[in-house]
């Protein structure tokens, strides 16, 4: 299969930049080959074959490995939408990031439940959204699929956004939406981790980016990291040095994500670098 | 309290060489203060009172505040006991550290369920003891019991000992047992933690030290750690890294331990620098 | 001391929040006594002594004990400068901060010697100003000495400004310049730390937050921390990966100074928790 | 060349098992391409080349791009020789994984300038050789290459050997002897880096394997890492965390090494995961 990859890159007359594979052997048996990922970068300069024939030429050897294959190229940068809530820190990083042509998307919209972010995201020229819960939070989730569909978002981030998504939005977005979860999963599900991680007197509290299913926090991890605390932490400085945890292992895990790097499979991840 | 301990000290011709306090406020309200914590250590050299007078000299201010006391002397290495099983790296870092003096303590005897470790316990000069479980658990749990009280040991260590102790076993030994998990709690209890990760697809793995309660994994956490990992890792190379980590972590909960730095209280502990 | 100072709190109707000791026996010889290091920080409500007075009440036991003492009340916010040039990681982040109110100072303004920043730092509701270096850099140095004089700034921050403070604007300002340097201090002093790094083929890269001396980079250490980085990273993808260590270790260290538990001595700090 | 190698594998009937690819464009220019680095893992059951004939099979693939290759077999064990000098720690820690089964090679002997770890090796099944330094420095250098010459040593380890080999000892094993600093290089060089390390007063100390090259502490990086330190650690508190760091940092770079992982090229070095 690499062999066969690597000679139609040749083949075309282009030039592989990286190229990385991986077995996952451990589903694996005596008449169930392992699993095989495989991602190869190369340069589309002077490549024998058109970007926009690019998947129809490839098929033939797809169809022989029976692969699944997903073409990209790095100057189609996708359409991403952010949605927070009312904690700002995420958001302000990823707008700071995006500022900075850090992430390689195009950020469309920045959508809330609260009217907080409007300011800031005006200011970094970003149209921001604001979807209240109101009465009914069934209209709301509805409303904000509406929203992402009309702007033809194909990945969303939830930088602390507090509202659960119902399943029928989730299943719209099969690992195109990541999360942040503030604790190293699968430790500390669900609300007030922080309470939790104090209640448990844990000595290192963490951050997990991981994509949304219906299975709320229990999603493909892309990333996570930790930090230590001792016994003089309450919540309030727990929320406060978990905060840049947050930040950086959202913006890590969408960095990957939007390079490309991040291969989900069942409930885990190959995490190419 | 603060200045009545310092002037005790002072009055009596001590030199203070560390002192710590924390206030947990967590539980404090109208009419609960919080709970108090100090570590008070002095040079005893030309102190007016002797060492074996010290508690009752003491007792006044105690009773004042009423303050639970405990009056350590570092000259006096409490007596230890390492109980293992068949994994031997947690056993040969602590012998090693022993053998190095890095260990306040008196390490008394190795026991252990299988005989494997008889030669390298011997080699390193500690006493080797073989209790095979048998036919029978809890015969074998009464005789580690016997075995401990027989020698006058004071403070346990399991280095990846694989029995469960039984609840009378653990109530022998309030907050004198350390056990070593090799996963960060509360993720992952129980048996089989590395391919518990593997299984969640985490892109960390841990190892927790905690002291041990009749409740399974659920005592308090004296020290943590965590180390990266990726898809690459099958439950063998977690299982690689995963013992640098325990190795570590015990050894740094075992030291501030017997430094008397450790202040368990509930489900906590104070951990004093 | 400890007694003495614990007295005075408490004669006075004082209450000890949080209290750390420290004794630095490294210069300690025959009739050269260590430097003992203390943090008391007490509640002022009904204290017997008025805030104004503090000083000159605890003026006899510092007397006694030929102690430096300095007095600050947590309602008193520092006036702050941020200095900065045209990488705004740690100007977004230090704003960001400011504006969430995790930031124990008074934010006076923002001064730069590139325009760029403006719209940010107005957005943000802190006055910025642009002094261009132009032909003389001594007189931009005098400048910007005399608008921080004549603002009444207290702290000054240094977030990846690019230039080099004069010996003589430095001395004006002992300890209360904070600077963030990019590389693990004292590897890679001076300009282009990444890329010193990626020359030396180092496996991690890090972050140093320090007192600004007329020594370049070889002032007191705050805080420092560091990031794995592989073969694969270039300069890009270095400074990339350091910008994250940058934001998040000055952070650090300002919050700690800002907080009062800097205590720096001779080319060193204690940093209490 | 991705393509001839894959094709060559594949022709011959084997499978990939891992393969990794890097280019290192930091000296490219116009009529100059990046280097570029590659690790083919196969299995070489029922590969149509036998092992012995394998390099040969290979060499018109190696001509055609100009390759350096180095052909290794899982199956064959190096030659591997610890150097130590008093510290045990780093030897022990060789000691132990060897006896578990962790180092792919094959440990020939143990060599010292002391005689203190000579029961430790035998308990472990290795002979010790001691080659005091007494009047004449070089004459040990020369007694300890005839030593590792005569044994037909592959690799050198050296676990805290305190004693600087000459050029000529150092050339004889180019990229084959791996040293454990006690910094974080390139801080740090030469003597007592913790001493170092508390008279700059850093808040991080680090532990580095390298290659050995004829210039002090200036070859090829495998492996860094670091602890946190602060102000109440003194030289003693530093070695005894450092101790740690050595231990891990050391076996990690071992372990890429034997593993055939670590690429050495000028003075960096590519470690394939």
């Amino acid at each position: 299969m690499v062999a066969s990859v690597a000679d139609f890159v040749w083949r075309n007359g282009g030039n592989i930049i990286h190229a990385e594979q991986h077995t996952d052997l451990s589903q694996a048996g005596a008449d169930q080959p392992g699993l095989f990922f495989q991602r190869v970068e190369f340069e589309l300069t002077g490549f024998a074959v058109q970007r926009q024939d690019l998947a129809e030429a490839f098929q033939p050897i797809a169809d022989q490995f029976n692969m699944d294959v997903l073409i990209r190229c790095s100057a189609e940068l996708p359409r991403l939408a952010v949605l927070a809530s009312k904690a700002p820190h995420c958001l302000i990083d990823l707008l700071s990031r995006w500022h900075m042509g850090e992430l390689a998307a195009e950020l469309v919209l920045v959508a809330s439940n609260h009217p907080d972010h409007r300011e800031l995201c005006e200011f970094f020229g970003v149209p921001f959204y604001e979807l209240p819960v109101g009465d009914s939070p069934a209209e709301q989730d509805q409303q904000m699929q509406d929203l992402l569909k009309s702007k033809s978002i194909e990945q969303v981030v939830l930088a602390r956004y507090m509202r659960v998504l119902s399943p029928e939005f989730v299943e719209q977005w099969p690992n195109r939406i990541i999360n942040i979860h503030h604790s190293f999963l699968p430790a500390f599900v669900g609300a007030n981790p922080y309470r939790q991680a104090l209640e448990r007197g844990v000595k290192v509290i963490g951050a997990t980016a991981h994509f949304v299913t219906a299975d709320l926090d229990k999603g493909p991890i892309i990333a996570q990291d930790v930090a230590p605390v001792s016994h003089r932490d309450g919540v309030t400085e727990l929320t406060r040095k978990g905060r840049d945890l947050e930040v950086v292992v959202l913006a890590r895990a969408l960095e990957a994500h939007l390079d490309h790097r991040v291969l989900p499979y069942g409930n885990r991840t190959v995490v190419f670098h």
